[in-house]
């Protein structure tokens, strides 16, 4: 099993994506300070994974924090929380772990005023949120194996694999994953994923891990592809889903889907119901990072455009609901008018597998 | 002027393509089996540079026969042009050029039995290929220009600029050249296309040095940008175009074209009539080319990919004629039904402007 993230006594234990897959190589991050960084830097990424990741780094930066009052915890924590609301924008399930260890801090205060409790049950906190992903992504794979048929090829777009999440499964590859596990020979397409390579470096090293075939292709090709015939069918991630079912998922997403559309290739998004953002009532509302050119100019130390050039680099796209032929999530398949499905699921007890 | 190709009395000088922008290096290629490797390694890339440097490549292989008799000179010759055909299948420019210069062989062949003039007339014959890609890429600036909004933004795919050519404008850069030329702003998005990075090294480095505002996004998000409005039309140039409008250009670009049909952005071809095939009724008799993977899994000598990845590396794809808004070249703008409209333009006399 991949460990992308992990507690330890030491501190916050992450693979270091940046240098994968020619280094592997792990980081232990002794503040929340450093998970904060980490998650901004890309050294985490992958929703499920950057809100497990601050989950982690709050309950480090509380364990750490020298108040000795329960006010000066709050005070400390509340500032660790606006500091790891500020990494990244687009992912909501960042904004989820935030809150949801909000809420643990405001219960274990309303029952005790001994810190060293609340500190305790805020890391028991973190670790729950880890746990329940690793089950949230079994249960995506579960609803979601179904709909991959016998000796499919997949294509995916970024990495929405172990490498994404806790650890373990993923959730677009966690279908890919479940449908192999039920005697499915399946393989997989991946798109490069421009430019931080999520496709080539990431989802090629965890599938390869696996034994799950997978060719890489560059994001140009992918439409290339689908007109040969080669895709039976699409499956991405997610990094924010719109009460409508509109979903935010790396740039390039919105791509795969027209062209999916073009060739008659059923577009599926999978992804935990804590991507879902009912707040919304359409993506347009989603906020889209914009990250440095360099990531676009350079490799590495690398130049590869002329000095100066003009870039943008949004790191996201909204891809519109009506191209999406299903969300698959840990609590069932919604299908449209998503409206209705969404919020039904939303509202639905967790479901264990 | 970007000199991309040029007879000198040492050989064909070129530009190393595959050093742009970080260096600015020129070869000078002695023989013409450097001009053929020169040619595959893409040294020089570009349907109509492809032709031109062939045809100097043939010329100077001519002129360093050492066959004494004209049957010996032309043995040497048609194996030359073996040579010279065998570097790359996809664009079609190649294959005319080197008819063009047998043809010239045999006109020569005819009139006289000295190999020395011989030898200098297909040097002559080669210039002129030169001269006319020119003044073709003039001429389909002249009939692009006015399908060209004062303001626009123009997103273009690979690069079909000075450097895709025997130099000065280019084809698609060339309908953005002409509209500036005459007066309206224009601006360009230019895809980075990977894995060569045509877009982010050579389109971004010529509009650079031409002043024409270019911003570079990567292939991935030219949905996104289209879906903004950011984007008023698409200019491409083509490998081949078969009787029916289909085109083969670039990996990626069938990817653009049914993303600006999706957004109801108008989508155009640049080509001069050399391009096009009148012997293929369709695009898929076009042959694709598929490269060495080490172009995706390698920038430089620096690893992307895990060990061992498969890949693939096709180098072009065929947009479908329904997705061509219409198809610019060196006689006149070619409009749907394709199949007339092709077919007028390639009887009809070449336009002087």
């Amino acid at each position: 099993m991949i460990k992308t993230v992990e507690w330890t006594n030491e501190g916050v234990r992450m693979i270091d994506q940046r240098l994968l897959p020619t280094e592997e190589k792990y980081l232990t991050l002794r503040s929340y300070e450093e998970v904060a960084e980490a998650i901004k830097k890309m050294v985490v990424r992958g929703a499920p994974a950057i809100g497990v990741s601050a989950a982690f780094g709050l309950a480090l930066g509380a364990k750490q924090s020298v108040g000795t009052s329960v006010a000066d915890l709050e005070d400390d924590f509340g500032y660790m929380c606006e500091v790891m609301s500020k990494t990244r924008p687009t992912a909501v399930n960042l904004f989820w772990a935030i809150e949801r260890m909000r809420a643990a801090f405001n219960r274990e205060k309303a029952r005790t005023q001994n810190t060293e409790e609340i500190k305790a049950n805020l890391v028991t906190e973190a670790l729950n949120i880890f746990q329940e992903d690793i089950e949230s992504n079994r249960s995506i794979g579960h609803f979601g194996a179904p709909l991959i048929p016998e000796g499919a090829t997949v294509l995916t777009h970024c990495n929405a694999g172990a490498l994404a999440t806790a650890g373990d499964y993923g959730t677009a590859l966690g279908v890919v994953r479940a449908a192999r596990d039920a005697g499915k020979r399946v393989a997989v397409i991946a798109d490069e994923t421009r430019p931080f390579l999520q496709g080539l470096r990431l989802t090629a090293w965890e599938l390869a891990k696996d034994e799950i075939p997978v060719t890489v292709i560059t994001d140009g090709m992918a439409g290339h592809v689908m007109k040969g015939g080669k895709v039976d069918c699409v499956v991405v991630g997610a990094d924010r889903i719109a009460a409508n079912g509109d979903t935010a998922n790396k740039i390039g997403t919105y791509m795969v889907a027209v062209l999916a559309k073009e060739n008659n290739v059923p577009f599926y998004v999978a992804a935990p119901i804590t991507t879902l953002d009912l707040s919304l009532s359409s993506g347009d509302q989603i906020p889209i990072e914009e990250r440095d050119t360099r990531e676009v100019t350079h490799i590495g130390s690398h130049q590869l455009g002329p000095d100066g050039v003009a870039v943008q680099n949004p790191a996201f796209d909204v891809t519109p609901n009506e191209f999406i032929a299903a969300i698959i999530t840990d609590r069932g398949v919604a299908r449209a008018p998503y409206v209705a499905s969404l919020k039904a699921l939303a509202g639905a007890k967790k479901v264990g597998v």
